[in-house]
């Protein structure tokens, strides 16, 4: 198939939405990008790549990374991880206290504001026990998966969210009433939000997330990062609890396994073949990328990779 | 692939599970089933038919119902259904009425079963203008799509049912407290429970959803039941929605679109390919069936079928 | 002092509020009354009366008649009661679902509408021991604690209630699925409503209150309803649950335990001493009588009997 | 009447429950008082005293000071505090996240966490404009009003406090995150935990809380604090709100307005007569003292002066 061509008649078709949708202002630091960029990758599992529009400009990963920590975390739990997150897609808003009481501090799954916490706190306490920073770990893991040494958090995002991450630092404490974090609040929220201010681009990101489209091996080095179940777990798990409160509309328009973050960036990936990352900053009412939503509904309509 | 020696295969694993499970006893003529029956049916979009164990043994299909309700209402309405039932994950037991309240007596999804009354409702105003009721159509639907005019209701479980659904009845009276019900409450419910009293085999279910494995169309004789984006829109809301509380784990463990009931029965679909019934009364925590869930994902191990 | 000259200023002072607020519409029967008028009544525990205004206009009780039926159910079944219905203030509306679901169908209070229907439930099964009606009983005990023969429901209000009482079916329903529901929900949803269709006016209200007045007993006739505890329980249960949402308020501004219905009835017990009844069909936004809220106040302050 | 005889008789019936219940232990700093401490206060409005047992036992007042910061916010914002905290029964754990949440940050009333959380907040805000410290001004009205220079706080307390309070903190935050915390949460949260660490005896706190007895103003020296209306109020949110999931139960038991602390502490105000205050530490299942409840029971039956 010619990808090239289906990524420009992508970027073509979505031109009249460009200026839709609302670019997240809850922190500075997100508002001042350029809400009429775009930008789309495509990585085959054979290495071939694909990019067109803005598909270098680096941006704000925010939830998109709670699948490389999330991938981490149960590399080194494995089941036990489960004790302390669920696997159910959640029903409520992502930042819910609701559930989160009502449920006893266990967060509904690993893509929710709070489950992504208890991540943060699991690798914590791992990687302290071999001497390890959670932040440089997980960078560590994304530049191995992306085979690209240059990627890095951004200072500016990380300080505005301590700043405004009132209901994220609320969610922790609430779980650390609950006994459900093992380390001091303080450092759990410095790490996540840490986490959540990795700055990538598209041909990156499309990179990075070749592992889930090949169980779990990076199908270009043949490197393993976790075996074939676990890629099968996040596959599902980003098809069910991966776009917020439209998570069943994701699996609908798209049909694929992804992840989306308020930054404007979403991820898809193809089983077996491929992995495609988006960026479009102005976001819809769900708080995933609209344009991104959109050229990824096209880019299964025309090649007819949904997985339904 | 050689799928008789793959399901007998299945029968064998499964043996040591039997008698494992609950049977559901909220109602005695649910309640009345062997515990050990195991049956299960695949029919291929080609036509081909493969079943094992007890494939003929008829059950009482509940909640699988709701998946051919939701189709007629789909066909009927199209996206003028969704101002009166959602598409989004519920995170709440499928009888919550907690959600019900809090979002004004619009349903999440249509598998909850709430939503099912909506679309019962709904069924029940579209067939009113045609001078047609809505149970004959929806047993004629089904005696379509399975080939099989001698499929049924039940009047011993329906009327078990009428007999301690309050919690249903709440459920009917809260929606139209809020004005989601066009129809008369009582008639609303009994046309929801006699659709959960159908008795289909494995044979029959698994040619019945063949359909939903075509884009909406019978494979075999060709006839177009929906089009192809609605028949995309129940496969991804099976996949999301279709196992109560442990979606988001049958998604993981089996990675098809399917749905369960309480009777004992599971249906998968695997786009382009085939269908997939099987039937073992005893229910694990979460209401579906224990020895189907395991049947189901050893089939799509064994078959590398899954959609991850 | 000198009530009347009290309750004529009264009068003078609520004149400006006449026609502020809103009838209660959503049954016919209810919307049809002349928002514009206003009664108060006051009857001592020496059977001293002063009334003023429309005190004679007879008027739907509504939830008032919640206290007559818990006084009945409190004199049966005592501490016993308490397994079946709380003591607390609710915090939620009075018709919410989602504190009956989470507290497994085990109303807050005998005043919120599913702890009445409970109440309700507990009757019919005492009276039917003694083969006699729970409308009838309820009314004899009206009767006879107010010493008039004459009192009795509305038929059209009671149907009306019948034919939009979804919410309060679904609250019974949902009650009966937990179990606390002893009798056929219909006939416990009809006596109900026929308590609430009640006719009384202020006159009749005032007298029949005061056993709540003489710990439990008619000061004028001295014959004994209930016990000294019991009449305290109902006291300090109506202080604390007795006007839906706005019970802290009414507690602040009026100072007496009170019981407010949406026919626009109140009623406000003076221990030792008297009760108080007045009567204006416009409510304000908590679903209390506008005025009537209003003119208790202005008693309490004038005569300084707040027991605060 | 012979107050003396009233608290001795008291004591000497209350000795076989000495010993039931359970000392609050979420902090080492409560968790070390002796369970089997019991004492009892009464200040006349004419200034006679009596005490028995422990009453010169300093304890923890923990939430008996939220009435204290409630009279000089109420004193500080009138009408104004009510934009930022109900005036309603709550019905929900006194540190529930969830009605937070669903009422957009605003507490139902002050005498729950958040509620005392956000009076503490409104200080901070209202004594920085006039240069002052809190804490100081709380202390500085409850030895006015005690008449007694040397109450303090108590940095163990505190300290543990601050240690272990994670649901504080959380409620803090998700109030923050609504807008409806003026100052940094890490400095209204250290001054409410260092309000709740006061100490105090019961004959302090039967002295200090006259002011409520006596229409605002102390009725020894004549000095007003708030007008009648605030102290109104403040009574009639103590009987409604006071005691946490159990202030229905206390209307009842004991109809008085009181208020309650995790310490063991209770206080009573018999509106135009006296304050009681009570201090046996062991708490029961509502997290009131458990010989407290009882022993103001008892008095109010003895001395017949509940206001029902």
């Amino acid at each position: 198939m010619d990808f090239l061509t289906v990524l420009n008649d992508i970027q073509t078709q979505i031109q009249p939405l460009l200026g839709q949708g609302k670019v997240a202002d809850y922190i500075p630091a997100l508002a001042a990008v350029d809400s009429k960029h775009f930008g789309m990758a495509v990585t085959l599992n054979t290495g071939e790549f694909y990019g067109v529009g803005n598909y270098q400009q680096p941006f704000s990963i925010q939830s998109i990374s709670k699948v490389f920590s999330f991938t981490l975390a149960l590399r080194a739990y494995r089941e036990e991880l489960y004790k302390r997150v669920g696997r159910e897609p959640s029903g409520n808003p992502f930042n819910s206290l609701v559930q989160l009481e009502y449920e006893q501090g266990i967060p509904r799954n690993p893509f929710i504001n709070a489950g992504a916490i208890v991540v943060c706190d699991s690798l914590i306490s791992h990687f302290a026990d071999h001497n390890s920073n959670t932040v440089e770990q997980i960078l560590h893991f994304i530049r191995a998966c992306s085979h690209d040494e240059s990627i890095n958090c951004d200072r500016n995002v990380f300080s505005s969210e301590m700043q405004y991450g009132y209901l994220n630092i609320a969610l922790a404490n609430l779980m650390k009433s609950f006994d459900n974090l093992e380390n001091n609040v303080d450092e759990v929220i410095k790490t996540y939000f840490r986490q959540c201010s990795i700055v990538m681009n598209c041909q990156q990101l499309s990179r990075a997330m070749l592992y889930l489209a090949d169980h779990g091996s990076d199908p270009i080095t043949g490197r393993a990062f976790i075996n074939e179940s676990q890629a099968k777990r996040i596959n599902s798990l980003m098809l069910t609890c991966g776009h917020y409160d439209a998570s069943g509309d994701f699996a609908f328009h798209v049909g694929l396994p992804g992840k989306s973050g308020v930054g404007g960036g979403i991820v898809a990936v193809i089983p077996g073949k491929m992995a495609v990352a988006v960026y479009s900053p102005a976001l819809n009412k769900s708080g995933n990328s609209l344009v991104g939503t959109k050229a990824l509904e096209l880019f299964t309509t025309m090649t007819g990779l949904s997985i339904f």
